[in-house]
């Protein structure tokens, strides 16, 4: 029996506002996930993430399988509980991390060998291991086991890996023993519409509790993105979740909430944080400049997180410039603040019927600029 | 003016229990100060520090002079706003560092002649720059420009240094020109009883506002410093602080509070956090050991520091493992809490008059261990 379930409280021209519910507690949507990649989101605190607006946090099945493993995930009952995350969680099938990140692979019908990017031992996941390993870390949100087409593929590859990715869908459902646990399927099919809607036929035809959308933002222009992304959510059912995988900048999520989709993903906030970049509502500002050594001003004057409530550009670029690690944490916590304001801020324009007004003058605002 | 003093309230044989007011507020002594090198207690928060009972922030002159630099610390009303610590500061004159750390150095009766650490730039410190740099710092203690002696040194050279030292602190408390920060005299003379009976008679003739025990922990055996600390606080004012500089264990803590010491200060408990190493009512914990992996227990079951009540040993084994920067937070914040709690419990024992008592009692249960 799964208590998941989803409900669609308010449309907007194509953007939409929900509720998911999950063992652990309740999402709105459109939503953000920070990703914790190996059990934690970098630098942060559970207590931090819940204070700046979080309600879930994706981890990476891959790196969770091979560091801590799944013995000791089974020991403290999975993830959430082993790093005292008291809200829902969402794992990656481990598919993307497999493709991108490990040493080379075979795929074949049965699924995939890889060699460990820690110590380039040989592994081998398939749909069913997916799933197992993922039941393991106890996730409240689960994906199938999919292949991530790399940009630019052949319309002949991008057919062939689309099908074994449905075969693999299917395989992955019917492994699938916990019923505490929602599963997704995963649309791909490239830049190619046909392959899309191919691939979201197949997909939803076999029918998930929620729908991904995979192989976007890995090397096509950012318009085809868009386009690719608002065609095929526009193919998914109403009455379930939307996530678009590994997306993305803030413009990204404006834009791609405005195309109907409810989920997100990146490490860009915590990853450009930790390289110096914070987001702001106008633009980006790297830290490490020079020009900010004698600034008193917080780093975004519309944000109320605790970087922005205590210290000043000054500050945190004396930090970076130092080396200090703290200067990562109030980064990271600045990042991940903004992106989860800002899906607030656009759930509640959706909710009131101005979502598109909201997302031009966000987006113009971002451009225009004016920070150092 | 100044704002600062100090109340004796208790004392318990030579433990003392006192009051130190400065313009930020109160310290309640014994007291340890966590050392924010450049600017930041490494890896902790301004909230972190606050709610594990930190009382007082030690800034090092040094690093401060380096990065960010005066101007900047001035544009920013000081080490206290700059950091967004709202409570006393400290910072030491300089001297260990340009003696420890820096390229090599020539000392003369004018000053220090020494090579920058991070580009090796040449530098010149003195007791009056030191002061003046101090005085841009901001804190509300400050300290005399001393030479921190090397262990071993001949009982010739002991002297020498002993004299320079004490007309080194005469003219940096003529140098002085703020009314709202106190200075310390700093008593150094080696290993040598009658060179630090010469030393104390010299920096208690000039008068300072407090006065610290500077050069032990630098190489002599443990009970060795333990005889130099007690017998050279026996010579200081009853009505004063002394403050044992870069001392030490959790262990030196309790033994020198016995003997009569006010004030600490260590980079070991954020230090040792970094290296994995955890402080303990029952001894040191390796967190990185294998036998941590499936724990579920917490770092120290008496201690009540957020690392403690929200996470296991195996969480922390493997966020350390992981190379996740969380794993330094929340051992630093554990081991700070540790350490100030346990000045905390001291102050509390002194108050009842049982420390001895507690003090043997609390380096029993660290000895016996027990902890994996």
């Amino acid at each position: 029996m799964s208590t998941f379930s989803f409900r669609l409280e308010h449309t907007d021209g194509r953007a939409r506002a929900g509720r998911i519910s999950t063992p652990h507690g309740e999402i709105e949507t459109p939503i953000f996930m920070p990703v914790g990649t190996v059990g934690s989101v970098k630098t942060l605190s559970p207590l931090e993430l819940t204070e700046c607006g979080a309600q879930i946090i994706l981890g990476n099945t891959y790196h969770l399988y091979l560091r801590p493993g799944t013995e000791v995930l089974e020991r403290f009952g999975g993830l959430a509980a082993f790093s005292s995350w008291k809200k829902p969680t969402l794992t990656d099938s481990g598919g993307f991390q497999v493709f991108s990140l490990a040493g080379l692979n075979k795929i074949t019908e049965e699924g995939v060998s890889f060699r460990s990017h820690l110590d380039g031992s040989p592994l081998f996941l398939n749909p069913e291991t997916s799933i197992k390993i993922q039941e393991s870390i106890g996730a409240d949100i689960i994906m199938s086991f999919d292949e991530c087409i790399p940009f630019p593929s052949s319309r002949e590859y991008v057919l062939k890996s689309v099908d074994r990715t449905a075969r693999w869908a299917e395989r992955g459902k019917a492994a699938k023993t916990r019923g505490d646990q929602a599963l997704f399927g995963i649309v791909q099919g490239g830049v190619y519409e046909d392959m899309r809607m191919r691939s979201a036929g197949q997909i939803t035809s076999i029918g998930f509790d929620g729908y991904s959308i995979g192989g976007l933002a890995v090397g096509e222009e950012i318009p085809r993105m868009y386009e690719i992304c608002g065609y095929t959510a526009d193919l998914l059912p109403r009455d379930k979740p939307r996530y678009l995988m590994g997306v993305g900048t803030p413009e990204d999520l404006l834009n791609c909430i405005g195309l109907g989709v409810d989920m997100f993903d990146c490490v860009m906030p915590t990853r450009n944080a930790r390289n110096g970049t914070l987001f702001t509502s106008r633009g980006r500002l790297h830290i490490k400049r020079l020009d900010n050594a004698l600034s008193d001003e917080p780093v975004d004057p519309e944000c109320g997180c605790y970087t922005c409530r205590n210290f000043s550009r000054g500050y945190l670029r004396h930090l970076y410039k130092a080396g200090e690690l703290l200067a990562l944490r109030l980064n990271s916590l600045h990042n991940a603040a903004f992106y989860l304001s800002l899906v607030k801020n656009a759930r509640n324009a959706i909710r009131k019927g101005v979502f598109s007004g909201f997302k031009s003058e966000a987006l113009e605002k971002m451009k225009i600029g004016g920070l150092k």
